[in-house]
């Protein structure tokens, strides 16, 4: 890893610029030139990555307009975009919301060999977090489990149930744990899908595919708004291509139509 | 959750009473009893689960002697008190090292409904921190590779490859990563395993089998003293039962026998 390092004006890549969770996307696209072009000269700036051949640069300051959710990227046919916005994104906040020493309050600095903010007071080291958490579609011979959350009133959203795994357990109780507080149902033949890193702010989500084995659906009102059983011919509005959970109904889907 | 309180002296209880990532087992072991016993009284306390029907409360200090790590607990026959000591350590852990808030300095205080630090001045939000870390075995025909890492110099144990996931990386990409930045070599087949939480100090064991590839050993000697291919019958000394690290060795020679 290179050590951030203060810009001539020359340099040349994809310029991440974030502040407060967001990045800059003039026409919603991540800028490419010198660093001269854009005004950074002198600015600091941190090598995350490559994109298209190119240096993917991150410089953590606001812009006055432009600075956008990254969600906008997700549905690139890029992947790599996506992720490396992510990086950006999560660096940016991870470097302004560690200033400060948590053990003595000392200010802290930044490593020059890793993404770590050290103490020269007391030594302490804080990595960048990544939060994991854990995502499952629940099938029932040919119907899925899709809920409604609290934070998708609005928008008529229904998907999969998700949540944070908490200190102290595996994925798998995390798994066990999130479906039964949200709906009491009971899940059998847990299997690993895949993973997807999902900056808002901070999680990796790791995917699941699950079985209902027994119990009735009933819900937590914190977290939920309603859940049922949906045959995979009559959906509702599910999350949009590029999401995890997408990608989770659409494998479920396809389990349920074998079952017939 | 309930939140952190002043005990009486009559609760009943394991007590993991933790500093400094270490807990106090005297005779080896969580003690149980009232707090009153243990001279806990007035202390603050922190109930983090259950074990054996009885209450888990969590005292965060230290004690004079018999402050050990918990990875005497890893041979007990019961995972879940091993699972419940992690959570002990890593939240008493983070309590120390989120007293200031990294963004502005202040002191935090603890929720009253989640295990989370909370700043009153700039109302940051800091949750336990989980590293999500990627262990894989590699097995190639009848053989597995077999890594002695530097910090295992000494006791001259032979594990597979392992390492911290990534900001802005995918979990299967962390594993190709890794095994390319350690041995050079190239994975295909890569399938998830189990999890594991290795609270030394805050990771999530993912763990993965995968195949060899292409491409010859060449190990990175920061990280390596050395790694070959080994036949399942002529295994160096491996870690002890416990660890997902033997669970994916034993895994992988079963798959080596079948091959012959
Ligand atoms: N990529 C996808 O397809 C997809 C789909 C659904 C959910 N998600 C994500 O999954 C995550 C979990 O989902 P959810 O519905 O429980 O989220 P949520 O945002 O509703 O969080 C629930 C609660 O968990 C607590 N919390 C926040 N951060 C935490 C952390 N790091 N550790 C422990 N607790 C924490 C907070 O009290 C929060 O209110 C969220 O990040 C969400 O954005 C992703
Ligand atoms: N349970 C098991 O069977 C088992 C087996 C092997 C390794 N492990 C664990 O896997 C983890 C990774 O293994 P390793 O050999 O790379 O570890 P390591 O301890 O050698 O760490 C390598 C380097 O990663 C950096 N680092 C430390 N914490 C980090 C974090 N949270 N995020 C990013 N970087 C960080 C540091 O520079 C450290 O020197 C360790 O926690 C190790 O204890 C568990």
């Amino acid at each position: 890893m290179q050590p951030q390092f203060e810009l001539t004006g020359k340099e040349q890549g994809y310029w991440f610029i974030s502040h407060y969770g967001r990045l800059w996307l003039p026409n919603g696209e991540v800028p490419m030139g010198l660093a001269s072009q854009f005004g950074l000269t002198n600015k600091k700036a941190l090598a995350i990555g490559e994109w298209q051949g190119q240096s993917a640069w991150l410089v953590c300051q606001n812009m006055p307009q432009n600075m956008s959710s990254i969600r906008t990227l997700l549905s690139s046919s890029d992947q790599t975009l996506f992720l490396l916005a992510g990086r950006a994104v999560q660096l940016a906040e991870f470097f302004s919301s560690h200033k400060f020493c948590g053990c003595c309050g000392h200010e802290m600095y930044l490593s020059k060999t890793e993404w770590c903010c050290l103490c020269s007071n007391c030594q302490q080291r804080y990595y960048p977090q990544i939060s994991p958490s854990i995502i499952v579609a629940i099938r029932n011979n040919d119907k899925i489990l899709l809920a409604k959350h609290t934070r998708h009133n609005q928008d008529n959203l229904f998907t999969v149930l998700a949540g944070f795994v908490e200190v102290g357990e595996t994925i798998e109780q995390a798994v066990e744990r999130e479906v039964y507080e949200e709906s009491q149902l009971h899940i059998k033949n847990i299997r690993y899908v895949t993973s997807q890193p999902w900056p808002f702010p901070n999680s990796m989500m790791l995917a699941f595919m699950a079985d209902y084995d027994y119990g009735e659906i009933n819900i937590d009102s914190n977290e939920l708004v309603t859940a049922d059983w949906y045959h995979y011919s009559q959906l509702p509005k599910i999350p949009e291509y590029g999401t995890v959970a997408r990608r989770l109904i659409e494998d479920t889907i396809v389990l349920c139509r074998q079952y017939e």
